[in-house]
């Protein structure tokens, strides 16, 4: 049987839901050491919390974070809360050598970021971020084949996340479902919630950024806020691009926005080998467009990989049904859960840990600040 | 709270998974008033039974389904067995007043599925048969956009399901990994396996099937038999295709097939009606496309509908992520399982009951039939 | 300098303006010992006549094609008429000795097709029939795969060509403009105009058919008379499918129809083979779809090629532009000019001659018989 | 009849037979006032001239373009040179008054520019610039769009222009063949080959570009160049991106390069508007994608737009085929050249003029400065 591994999870939001969800499926699907156990959800209404756990079914609540990580029978601390919670909990979850599953970003900038760092890897404790998109098996087919070196070497990498939900002036910014447009909550717009998604894949699949020159737009200049009821100024970005120039000397564009009307959550990236390309989009995410130069001349053209195949070495496939059925967005968490399980029975850390993440908010970083200057950052 | 429905499985293959799947997550995505329990699962080889128990939380097993079916604490059955046991099983669940959840097809002729309906018509149990791309979102769009009349008049209707696992001459028949290709077992090939998929969706959407004239062929005539380790004759249909009138007036194609190379799953349909038209496909299940001809005619276009939407109306997705995020194939069967229950709730029956599966049967039937005598059969 | 090669045209419609288009461009963009020479149009009005010969710089005009058929001057007669008169132009033009290029379908029926056959063989004159579909880069391309043994067995065939412009119940029937509705101009509905096209791709890629079993309908039973001005039944087949079996023992779907909402000329066949599959579609002309079993498994995916590479062996494309520019439909008989001229030069019959036309002819005529009959019928 | 308009052309490449193609098909096509005549073809090489006007239909040859301006029978000249030679012949042509056709980009640079615009306009002649995809009938759709403000608020534009054929180290530079790969004689790279095209139609389609930071990047540092047989330096950009602010508000990314392996000539665009989004792409350039947010919520998604139909107001097609047969890239230059003759007969000019193309020059010399500087530029 697999040993219990206790999850303390703070933050019951879209989030919340989707690790739960992962939590318990991941040994249905996975032969795995651990057997991940909903312990104890913490909000700070206790309704709300109880309402969730009654849901998924964790044992217990709490409304004080800290309580949560205080309890000795909490294996692994899950944090979903809004951004600017992430370091304090980190920190407090580090001292007391719980293992530390991060929603993404890190943090709200990368002092935070490198306090979170230093803390985990001095407490020696296995830690992940969430940036799921790394374990949808098309993506992760992506990386193989650059491992592969079927690529060659790279001239262009190309990366949105362009969604279409905060066009309608309407809309408020703040309180519980609406902190993603409020930047005392979440630090950035959409730079912090799509972009870094984007950079995360980016870094995984191509190596170091060194520069970046960006520009950024807050498209509705105030809204109402939730809390104050006020109408106040938006001081998010609501539409972020940059250029950026890879340490492997390829040139690269990214965008994000969310003000892209006809697309919900439509993050695409492409990269242009010497031998071969690749893409992707998030809106059919089961499929990996590829292109190989080294085909036969008259026969060259796009592949659309149904990455559903078992045999045939599709990522994670085999775990799930037969080969022509996909699997969809949440089918992500659950591989990052499995993989994150196998490390810890393995003693070895698994990506994205902190530090990794880390490096992402050098990015995001030098892009908020090269949008400000108007100049070329160094990350 | 809510209330416990207690299931027996029969059978623990791909449908044993996708079907317990569907029961331990309904609750974490619906409110319902009953919440499945998995209490037991059978299976011949007590062995294997107690590993899929183990995998999926059973309570329990046994290796007898008469036994299962005998005990008190199952309100529920549900038949995942190879297509030759649905007959006796459906019977004696029904005679023990057994709700019944069964695989698809019915049964392995019409005569069977006669007297499975007249059990479970007599007994008034809940029943329902897996035919589960009903209620794939898209699909179920579909139907509410016929049932709206936006299509008009329909004019015609083609549906395939086309595979390509079969066509290597070395893959053998019969046992329990191929019961499939096994006639004794499976009753049909493609036409029970994947045309009855094609068959339930087409009743359900454009109404019944008047005449077809069918042919089918077997590509490969003989295979190693599994159980009997010797090459035998291949007595099931490897590919089957038929025309058919509808009671509409409308005019079908329907064709499937193992042989079809390139393909692992692909059932699409099409339905063109003087309004309006449709297309979905399973390899991309998230999506519907929409030919409006009411649309400005500069501006018409297939729509390519990604069928996520919550405000909007896509069916079920408002229970799930965020637009933009879509589910898979799995899905479809939790969906099942929501409607199911909540049928039991209300006392209303839910379909495809045995009675709509019946149907679906009789044009099998008669596909058979038709490819037999070379002549048009009436359904 | 490239010698003359005197046209004479009978027709002037679409397809009138379609050859005279493929006639006055060939040169430009093939090297050719022929050049075709704009001798005569013929059509009953001469102001009509006059017109189209202004537009498109035809030397003269005749009223009686007798009288064109006649002349000295005319090297090759081009039979662009109404079906209805395909058989006397075609017998007057052999026996007169001139080379003929005739519009598809070849006849109103086998018998004429046999004599029609007959009479250019008998007379030995270069004979070719406007299927021009063959001649579509992408399904040239299909062809050379074939040939090359590319596919291995094939089990699968499937065509269809899709319209929607008769949908209206406001659409009169016959006369200059909507002959095509008219059985006695026609001969038949879409079986003659679509389905002749399918089976013509049909036979040049994938053999003989042997057997068919079809079915037709008139969904519109009535319409208004262009000549008579009074409301008649309909006797073309307004939809038509069909099952086939081909001489290689692939199975096969058929279908046409001009009441699909949403297509306008949506002409798509696929062809599945044991090592390889094909598809392709009228509305994206310039592409081929292609999946390649031998591909490395995890990475097989449907291949769009756009068909416009030059090195590549992409068939007449090195005549044209630059790689990833696309042609367009007129370019398929801008093709079959060149082939035919070329055939003249070297005294060898350029495909698909009147034999070739006959033998689609004969799948036709089966079509119709087995709709009437309902039973299978043999070509 | 028609009135004869005299063509002079200079310069027979790739683009002299796009031209000549277009002055020979559009009077069979358009009804116009004019008729142009290919009277006269220029180019160093008298035996390559003479092949060229053998092949077209040119009377008459000259070898000294200066020669060929100074004839009085020439009506209009027609500018296909490589771009260095823009503005002499252009400066002359406009002091003899006679009509100028002239290639993209308008010159080596803004200076040049300004000269020959002021040229043309002080003479008073009918000039336009070959941006050719003004004038693909999805292309010019958008634009109507756009001006119907379907659109709404503009927020986001994004083009790139992806071809892949100098990927090889083994390509030279330079000569009658790569002069486009030869600084002095192109000027620039791809931002005048490429981006040049993508910044013509953002600027008529969404106005005036105020701002851009850009990068561009020489892959392979050095070729062996044609005309001295040595291996020199490449002073060209191989690919060049750059960020954008339109002056009404929206931001811009925009991208070319010949190193992104699987694209031959991939321009694509996109706008997304307030209540509606745009898509088109070169490699399928007889569609648009649309996207309308009014459209009822559950039925919104990309319309597919086959730009194929008549009585539907897509521009152009009521000259060509029927409904579904697509156009191709060479019918671009038709409709230049009979908008350009519609012009002459009304006395009106015709985008893009010589002022029109001067904006776009005026952009591409901002991002060439940008990419040197590394700041953002004003244009």
């Amino acid at each position: 049987m697999a040993k219990p591994l206790n999850i303390g999870m703070i933050g019951y939001g879209f989030m919340g839901r989707a690790h739960s969800n992962a939590y318990r499926k991941v040994n249905h699907f996975f032969d795995l050491e651990h057997e991940p156990v909903l312990k104890a959800v913490c909000a700070r209404d206790a309704a709300k919390a109880q309402a969730f756990a009654d849901k998924w079914g964790y044992e217990s609540i709490e409304t004080d974070w800290r309580k949560l990580i205080a309890r000795p029978d909490i294996d692994a601390v899950d944090i979903c809360t809004p951004n600017n919670l992430h370091r304090d909990i980190a920190l407090a979850a580090a001292a007391a050598g719980k293992m530390i599953l991060c929603e993404k970003p890190l943090a709200m900038n990368v002092a935070e970021g490198e306090e979170m760092t230093a803390a985990v890897e001095k407490a020696g404790v296995p830690n992940i971020v969430w940036y799921n998109y790394r374990r949808v098996p098309a993506v992760t087919l992506a990386k193989k084949l650059i491992e592969e070196g079927r690529l060659g070497r790279i001239f262009h990498y190309r990366a949105v996340f362009l969604q279409d939900w905060t066009i309608s002036t309407d809309l408020p910014q703040g309180g519980t479902a609406l902190w993603r447009l409020d930047a005392a909550a979440a630090g950035s717009g959409v730079t912090g919630d799509l972009l870094a998604h984007c950079i995360d894949t980016a870094l995984w699949l191509n190596g170091s950024i060194s520069t970046v020159s960006a520009m950024t737009e807050t498209f509705i200049k105030e809204r109402k806020h939730t809390l104050t009821g006020k109408v106040e100024p938006v001081k998010i970005d609501d539409a972020c691009a940059f250029l950026a120039r890879f340490d492997n000397g390829s040139l690269a564009t990214f965008e994000s926005t969310r003000y892209a009307r006809g697309h919900k959550a439509l993050y695409t990236f492409e990269i242009n080998g010497e031998k071969a390309s690749i893409q992707w989009d998030l809106h059919d995410l089961h499929r990996l467009n590829y292109f190989d130069h080294g085909d036969e001349s008259k026969l060259r053209g796009w592949r659309s990989i149904h990455v559903t195949d078992h045999g045939g070495g599709h990522p994670y496939m085999d775990k799930w049904w037969v080969p022509g059925l996909q699997i969809g967005y949440e089918h992500s968490f659950v591989h990052q859960v499995a993989d994150f399980l196998e490390g810890v029975a393995k003693g070895q850390p698994v990506g994205p840990t902190f530090r990794d993440a880390l490096e992402t908010q050098k990015v995001c970083d030098a892009v908020l600040s090269s949008a400000q200057s108007g100049s070329w950052v160094k990350v």
